[in-house]
């Protein structure tokens, strides 16, 4: 399964910081058979990120800002999982299981983490629950959905505080990321609501909350931000400065000023953190970010490396900004340096000094502030924008289809169809033949399970010969004890004869036993008397 | 909110049958102000249905084979709700709410059925939990994404049976929509693989399985079924003639003659059954469909009107088929039949011979039989096949954008980008702020609420007064009685305090109160104390 007379370089992450790293990489180690590179994302795609903001306003279509990673890194190992756990001692990084139960392995010589930020809701009541973020594709798809949902439900409304929630909307955060969302969705919607003759254009509010004083503060002079401040007035976007969302419910947004705006979509691009996993490792951290050296090594370490947003790599100026002209360099460095490490030569040292910041601000108009002298704003620096970013845009058929997207947006009006999937249940029902497996001793534990119909077998392993322990049958539970104890499954569940089962999902076992007392009383009551058999 | 000064034409379906109705009547009432058309649909779009397949292959973006309703039919209102019932008696119906709890009555003076076909599973035990339909859009983006999954996971599997089961895709059905889809998923599939030098071509096996004799036997003539049958193989599709899907589990599928090929990809075109609404009126029926009369007008009503796949409506040579052409054709005839009913004018008859049906089969290959006689087959049967749906196609826009779509489509090499929305937690958390209200009396019964947090008040009007009942804390559950008895919430559920509380749906409550005795004793003894508290 694992080659292991080869060198295993392991990259975390499929934005800018990894792809870039096994880019350079697949480059350096190109006559070389005795390296492998391998790559795990979640997804089977690279987001252009830059562009995100396009696709909820509709300008760009769904897979315009992506890119197959098979395509832009051919000679990469691809992982498509999530990562369970990572064993720093033992080098290896378990991923969890698709289509089985069974977890995948993967052990490295060098690790990459490219693992990027998450928007962060944890602790953040009610915004955990109902604020949108935007971060990832299926964001922004989400976003787009629910705003033409809105949209068409305002418009067979008639009780009027209905239609205030429905047409009011409430962006928090007024960096990059917030500005250039809010523009798009204030685009939108009063775009698509000209097809909407129920609707009257002044219904429409759009908020946009911002904790500092001045947008995009941190990375733009004060005369840039107030030319993006008049833009988006202009179009009708109201901007409470000095104000942070608090919390939220299904039917407003709280502020912590008290105020309570009335409103069905909440968006927030704050907070944002690192991944969570990173948390659970125990690595040298700054600001809740890796802490490397200037070679892009994490400190105190010959293995691991971090760029990009989950990396605290200090440059003399300070610490590298997040952003993705930062990583793509990042990425140069860090793969010439594994290269070295391996090669036993001299690592470099990391040195970027930016070349300026773009923003957004939808409809033929951006910011721009580039080489920390030059400013340009309006549809010029818009122009720029969309040249730069369609120049970095990896991929030519990406740039053709991008181009041609931008051409039929131009002269066609806008389209607003969702693109859902159909909500499955959430307990799911399944079906089983006689003599399958339902899961085997070892995996992990990821469902718990009901009987609806049929018979279960639960056996174990011992000297090599499988042993019966129990034929469970209607209405009993199994699975919950690697569930409760986090372990992986302690035993084997055939089914004895077809069986119709429900599969409850980890998450909403966890939700369901912490709230509902019988339901815990039951599973630990359960759990007891299978400890004793097994005694 | 409704004027009732006005003839409401409430048509049910937006499919071809419904929209193209909508679209006559829009331009027989062009100068009518006492006419009102309005139109419900689960989705904002319209799906044309004959380029479906080719989203799922990829030669078309997944918006191509979709226009808004709104642009199609903009004098018509537009209700993007799922039908809750229909009273025929009342002339009213109803639909579920979105972004609350409160039911929409859409009363009507003529109603028509335009419901269409759903595949229908249930009863069919294995399939209804593992098999992947292929009739609307969302069920095309599920397809492709999971055979972009089972190829990602199967080049990263090194287990052989598991391997198998991964690159082993099974079709249930070979009339039209099963021969189309199955023709795409093969060359999709041996396409993609191209990518993942993982996997040998040979790994890939692709299975049709057919109850009948020969393909598309209903429409075509032997020949041409053979035809097909003949370029299928050459793609290396395995056609089992004379053989059913009988049923499925998560690791294979079982046909009737006992044969079981292990595959975690089941597509099923068939059972195709009228929308499940239908059966819950007291209508005439004839093989599950609505009995009409050659007016389209429903046997033995005045006020009711059905079209398309969920109509029988009988001609000299036998009832028409399932077809949109013949849907076309019908609405035409049923928009000015209803007309001349308002009007008091006589009603006219349908008639229609049906021009011919094509049949495609994937990569610029094609079967057709035009005017009862002619017969091609082949790349001409093909191009004739794309320009006759291609002029159909409604819209501008549209037809520019799909012309587009198939010239990149021709450059550039197949992109296997999975378009998937985060899977949601299936049980829900919410936040509430104090004084907030979670349902209303009255409302529909869609969720059970357990608290984390929080006091919940519930209350009653009683001669137009709040009567508040009880305080409910942690660990309580409420409003299972609207669900369990399928009634209006007999209360008001209002937060005392800010409310955490997880929200589980209709559905889910269903499955684990069917199946777990402790939960139902639970929510049972709960109802009866609660009764004896109202009383």
């Amino acid at each position: 399964m694992v080659d292991s007379m080869k060198k295993r370089i392991v990259i975390l992450g499929g934005g800018f910081g990894g792809v870039y790293t096994a880019m350079y990489l697949e480059n350096l180690c190109k006559h070389r058979k005795d390296y492998e590179i391998s790559l795990v994302n979640k997804e089977n795609y690279f987001v252009y990120q830059p562009m995100l903001a396009e696709v909820v306003g509709g300008s760009l279509g769904f897979l315009d800002t992506v890119s197959p990673l098979r395509r832009l890194i051919p000679k990469t190992k691809l992982y498509v999982r999530e990562i369970d756990s990572i064993d720093l001692e033992g080098r290896v990084v378990s991923l969890l299981p698709k289509f089985s139960h069974t977890a995948l392995d993967l052990p490295y010589d060098h690790l990459v983490f490219a693992l990027g930020n998450v928007t962060d809701f944890r602790g953040a009541k009610g915004l955990h629950e109902h604020a949108l973020p935007f971060k990832n594709l299926s964001d922004a798809l989400r976003i787009r959905n629910h705003l033409i949902e809105v949209l068409e439900n305002a418009s067979i409304e008639h009780r009027a505080e209905e239609r205030e929630k429905l047409l009011t909307v409430v962006v928090g955060g007024g960096g990059f990321s917030g500005t250039e969302i809010v523009a798009e969705v204030n685009d939108f919607l009063r775009n698509l609501a000209k097809h909407h003759h129920e609707i009257h254009p002044d219904e429409i509010k759009v908020y946009l909350v911002h904790s500092k004083d001045r947008l995009m503060e941190r990375e733009l002079s004060p005369s840039l931000s107030h030319y993006a401040e008049k833009i988006l007035k202009k179009r009708k976007v109201e901007i409470l400065f000095n104000t942070r969302l608090v919390t939220a419910s299904p039917e407003e947004a709280i502020l912590n000023n008290g105020v309570k705006i009335p409103s069905k979509t909440i968006i927030s691009t704050v907070p944002s953190s690192p991944n969570p996993i990173i948390e659970t490792l125990s690595l040298p951290l700054e600001k809740e970010r890796i802490k490397t050296d200037r070679t892009l090594q994490v400190e105190g370490t010959t293995d691991l490396w971090a760029l990009g947003d989950c990396a605290f790599i200090p440059l003399e100026e300070g610490p590298c900004p997040p952003t993705a002209q930062f990583a793509i360099r990042e990425a140069k460095t860090l793969a010439s340096n594994i290269f070295a490490a391996l090669e036993g030569q001299p690592k470099k040292e990391f040195s970027f000094k930016g070349l300026g910041m773009f923003g957004a601000l939808g409809h033929r108009s951006a910011v721009a502030e580039l080489f920390g002298t030059i400013k340009i704003s309006g549809f010029f620096a818009w122009l720029l924008w969309r040249l730069v970013y369609w120049i970095k845009l990896p991929g030519f058929d990406r740039k053709i289809k991008t181009t041609f997207s931008w051409l039929l947006d131009m002269v066609f009006p806008i389209e607003a169809v969702q693109l859902k999937l159909d909500e499955r249940q959430a307990i799911a029902e399944l079906h089983y033949e006689p003599g399958e497996v339902i899961f085997n001793e070892g995996d992990i534990g990821d469902f718990l399970y009901i009987i609806i119909k049929g018979k279960v077998e639960i056996s174990r392993k011992k000297d090599g010969e499988k042993r019966v322990i129990a034929y469970l049958g209607e209405g009993e539970i199994f699975g919950e004890k690697a569930l409760l104890n986090q372990i992986e499954r302690s035993a084997t569940a055939t089914c004895a004869e077809a069986c119709d089962l429900l599969a409850m999902r980890k998450g909403d076992f966890g939700a369901l036993i912490t709230n509902l007392k019988e339901f815990k009383d039951k599973v630990e009551k359960l759990e007891k008397e299978r400890i004793d058999i097994l005694k």
